[in-house]
């Protein structure tokens, strides 16, 4: 679909604690994403680019040795290979996320 | 730089009628853009999906047949190869706007 309204996207569950709609590129997979509150991803890291833009609600991230309390209007950028992860508090955060395919995924 | 705060961005101007702010990763450019009220792009194509999500104002894009009038929390996502443009009228329209990387670009 080559529009979407994200104030009322229907999402479906992605894993426990996170609800997302993604659209599939060639090389992009662009997705909305709500994060349940007090949930957590304490790292991990991938050889692809990653980045969004909070959309509602709060998020830590860090990225590397950076650690950041996202609101909205606030951006990230994840380097391929660079470790990251998130943290939500007492709300739910919406992200608007988007990776580099993995090449052959 | 791993966060940005789009609220206090300092954009460069791009071309006439854009300012702009980029982050270049490997296989991604995150663009922040602020399109100037009256400015035009009537239409191109590119070999590299393309998507994004307005942050203010207004814009009409179209991406193959489909033409819409874009507000904030509205996003789109343009297909590699698929014609593209859009309008704006009589505000500025700010866009988060991410690209895949041409290879060799």
């Amino acid at each position: 679909m080559a529009f979407w309204n994200l104030n009322s996207l229907e999402l479906e569950a992605f894993r426990p604690g996170i609800n997302s709609r993604a659209e599939l590129g060639e090389q992009l997979i662009m997705a909305y994403m709500e994060i349940a509150a007090g949930e957590e991803d304490s790292g991990h890291l991938h050889p692809y680019d990653q980045c969004g833009v909070v959309m509602a609600g709060r998020i830590e991230m860090f990225i590397g040795s950076e650690r950041k309390l996202l609101s909205p209007s606030q951006t990230y950028f994840i380097p391929a290979g660079e470790p990251h992860g998130w943290k939500t508090f007492d709300e739910p955060a919406t992200l608007l996320d988007i990776s580099s395919r993995q090449p052959g995924a």
